[in-house]
């Protein structure tokens, strides 16, 4: 049984800092869960544009407010506690944060790894080009 | 794209109640995301003994408090807004929510699937069986 806190993970190396966002690794590919978990805040007022072409990922924000744009369809979609979306597609979207922090609970499968997140943590935005 | 509220989840035949707990399936296997998410409630006072043999379950504490014991190793922790336990070796384990109910973001792999769910419902405690 693996059990961390938040607390305890924030400042570790499992914490990642970009523009407009963080995220704290609690679980990585090397807990061998078979996806990992990450607790991400989306900062108070940032547009992030983001495709991950080789995760599916499922958000679920857990405080905050913002909205999702679907780039197929152009449709935008509320975000409040409670409000979940996957990525079954590999969609693209620009995430939107408004006046407060996004606290959203993400799931990626496969796995993401830390060495992966290091080397491509200003990129994940980027991941769409 | 998925987009999903709790709110709406909520009262459909996603939403399981069971005795001590319920849970709101956000993601089920039939949505291809390679595992379930899982939105569930750990009711005030309720202590249940789990054994998931068949399912890695990562689970986080959104908010409540109260304690999870390994059975394993007879060890107990604590359990807050901000702790995450994963069950890596199947742990049998015995959770108890304390005074307020614990709302906890749970991820499973493989997936659940719905059926399965509603057959076994009742069964997660007896899984230890």
């Amino acid at each position: 049984m693996i059990v961390r806190k938040l607390s305890e993970v924030q400042g570790s190396d499992r914490h990642i800092h970009s523009k407009g966002w963080d995220s704290v690794r609690m679980l990585l590919r090397d807990d061998k869960m078979g996806f990992s978990f990450h607790i991400t805040t989306i900062h108070a007022g940032a547009e992030l544009h983001m495709h991950y072409k080789n995760h599916l990922e499922s958000v679920y924000c857990i405080s905050g407010k913002g909205e999702i744009e679907d780039k197929a369809t152009g449709q935008v979609h509320a975000i409040e506690a409670g409000t979940m979306y996957a990525l079954n597609l590999h969609d693209q979207h620009t995430l939107r944060a408004f006046d407060e922090p996004m606290v959203m609970a993400c799931v990626f499968n496969p796995p993401v790894t830390g060495a992966e997140v290091h080397d491509e943590s200003g990129a994940y935005p980027a991941l769409a080009e």
